[in-house]
């Protein structure tokens, strides 16, 4: 058993690395991965980190030497032998071989390009550049590292006693919230946490308490090293890069209105059950829906990643029931802002009408607020997909506070998708 | 830092013995215990083991060769000479050489003397014969013995992740309530709980937390080992035995009578300042109170172990009053069932009337109610002298529950002591 307040309080990145492996990543990352690698191998992509609360002045509180050595070490990484067998041997969603060959061979000698990093007004400016499906394998570890320093530089003040108290109110408080999650009938929730982590150590410790406390109700989690180690099922499917970066690879605006569908289109070719699963927001749930192909419609499900949660489900069981589908038969994967009491609302409105199932993030593996005044609540860091082959990419969402890009092109998207007023909802983590 | 939750998972006494030192016991016992050997070295007493919580089948948790394998592990340990140093060179209550060198003579060759153990109803009969100032030492390590056996029994059912999760929630309990005593302005608290408490690392680490977050206004410790070892106060006077047993021993009822003020004679010829503390209920305090000897009011304090607290602290500023003593300068010590809202509540209702201090027992080193369904709950445990030379010992106390005697025995102490009805009070622990 890890003492977590011990190894924290001696933790030393050089037996303590923030990021341990190139599988210290999401799972859909991979799968991602490999689809690009297959469709799109030669775009060129700019990936940076964006610090949506600016409050949290990153810079003032991180020494830039220490955040340049874990990113250094980060490009050090190789995949493992025993990881690389995990990824080609292992069934991931009832399937073998999930990871071909190929990809596999290229991932083994894969290392992470270099970055560029530079400080301004308290921010740090941290981009990478370069080949798609190595650019985007940057995003998760470099948030876990900027995510897991700003929580060391605030531990570092502490005694071990103070550290040892904190620890115990999170371990307890996360208990609590398990004890809560365990009374609901039929719950399926997996561990989406991996990127706004408060540190490695304490997500590996979230996914055994999830374990421990709901048993088959926990489906498993996002990160694959911790899924390796713990022996239990990675979980995730797809994610906006996928349509930011073919939309902004558009030639004109018809093919930009296509773009999400081709994306689509590709994973379709790839995938089946229950790893086809729609991310319809990018560029508003509504209209993409709407102009959907048929054959999306007999897709297992769809996720749920902003906007209002409740509204969007309601969204997506009215239109599979307008393509005469059985919303009973569908699953609804909610994603976003997640925490005990809203998965209790939406599963109490939405079990039996579809199949739910929750991806919990920030509340599961960061919730820290009020054990150190707040220098440890979570914040909303994001590392995103800036532009493809030189121009810029786009996401509108369902909350136009998470909305990105330059104005003039926010403006084209809005129009070619049909985006008209949105309701903003205050984005926390 | 010690991973409490690991140690326990992995004790096994011969590495973890539950009793590690001789003078992991209270500091009282040893001032007593010295006073004992000056004045009544003679003395045969008996004293036993009686759990006052029924429910809790001792027997049917505890095995008995476990339980004899530890009780014969205290008979054989014996005073290390770093604790004989630190009893004679440390400064206790601001006196120097506490301990005389006749009284360190014999301590240092002292064991542990052979003690008695059967099984009836579910419980164990656990006695201990012979001379007074060997025999009462066996109070404490034969209350933490239990105590802990019952403890590990419970633990040992727990996997790795429950323990882990268990003292996080203690420890989070704990803190809460020293946050709130740390809002207590002018309070002064001691560790009381070395008899009931779960566990030596447990207690220790309770300590420690009190050190922590309530800095000067944390007194002490009654526990010398721990004290010894974090380097704090050492804290305690004396207890009921001295009365119980110098009142058996009376011949008449005329000595009777005077036997509880004799003991006090003798103390008050070999102490001074702090530690002339009157325990005044082990035959009713208001009877005691009244009776008492003009020099009796010049002591320094009273510590009120039974009965409605309040009142007993009421009625010890009214005969200070009586006796023409400032109460703002008598020291009231308030030791018995306490918890955080009890303290509060004391505290705004006598500070400044008087000098107010707490000795905080079972609610500080054991509180783990609900944490394991009520299977860790505190529970009514102690060791007393039952007789002395032959003769049974009395105890009246002011709540009737904590009365002990046979009962023609109670009838004539009554009657002696002018003890009329007494209010009862559950004693939970």
């Amino acid at each position: 058993m890890v003492d977590i307040a011990t190894r924290v309080h001696n933790h030393n990145w050089k037996i303590d690395p923030i990021v341990r492996s190139l599988i210290d990543t999401d799972f859909y990352k991979l799968l991602m991965c490999q689809s690009i690698f297959r469709n799109k191998p030669d775009t060129t992509v700019a990936f940076s980190l964006i610090n949506r609360s600016h409050s949290v002045r990153l810079a003032d509180l991180i020494d830039e030497g220490e955040l340049r050595e874990q990113l250094d070490h980060v490009r050090g990484l190789s995949l493992s032998r025993g990881e690389s067998t995990w990824l080609r041997g292992n069934t991931f969603y009832g399937k073998r071989q999930m990871f071909r060959p190929d990809f596999m061979e290229w991932f083994e000698q894969m290392r992470l390009p270099a970055y560029h990093l530079e400080k301004r007004d308290g921010q740090f400016e941290l981009t990478f550049e370069g080949r798609w499906p190595e650019v985007m394998l940057w995003e998760i570890p470099a948030l876990t590292v900027l995510m897991e320093l700003r929580s060391r530089a605030v531990l570092k003040g502490m005694g071990k006693f103070e550290l040892q108290i904190l620890y115990a109110r999170a371990m307890s408080r996360l208990w609590e919230k398990i004890e809560r999650l365990r009374r609901i009938e039929g719950l399926k929730i997996a561990d989406f946490g991996t990127r706004r982590r408060h540190g490695f150590l304490w997500q590996d410790w979230c996914v055994q308490a999830m374990q421990e406390g709901l048993g088959d109700a926990f489906t498993g989690t996002s990160n694959c090293r911790i899924a390796m180690k713990r022996d239990i099922e990675a979980i995730g499917t797809n994610a906006h890069e996928l349509p930011m970066v073919y939309a902004a690879l558009a030639e004109s605006d018809a093919e930009l209105a296509e773009a999400p569908y081709r994306v689509l289109a590709d994973w379709h070719e790839e995938h089946d059950g229950n790893l086809r699963i729609i991310l319809p927001d990018t560029y508003g749930t509504e209209g993409f829906l709407k102009r959907a192909p048929d054959w999306l419609s007999k897709w297992t499900g769809i996720r749920i990643d902003s906007g209002d949660p409740a509204t969007g489900a309601e969204i997506a069981i009215r239109w599979w029931q307008e393509r005469g589908e059985d919303p009973r038969n569908k699953l609804v994967i909610f994603s976003d802002g997640l925490d005990v009491e809203k998965i209790e609302e939406l599963h109490a409105r939405f079990a039996g009408r579809v199949k739910v199932s929750f991806g919990w993030g920030t509340m599961l593996t960061n919730d820290f607020r009020g054990l150190a005044g707040d220098r440890l609540a979570p914040f909303s860091l994001v590392c995103k997909a800036i532009s493809a082959n030189g121009r810029p990419t786009v996401k509108l969402s369902d909350n136009p506070n998470k909305a990105m890009g330059p104005a003039d092109e926010v403006a084209r998207y809005k129009r070619v998708f049909g985006v008209g007023d949105q309701a903003a909802q205050e984005v926390v983590v």
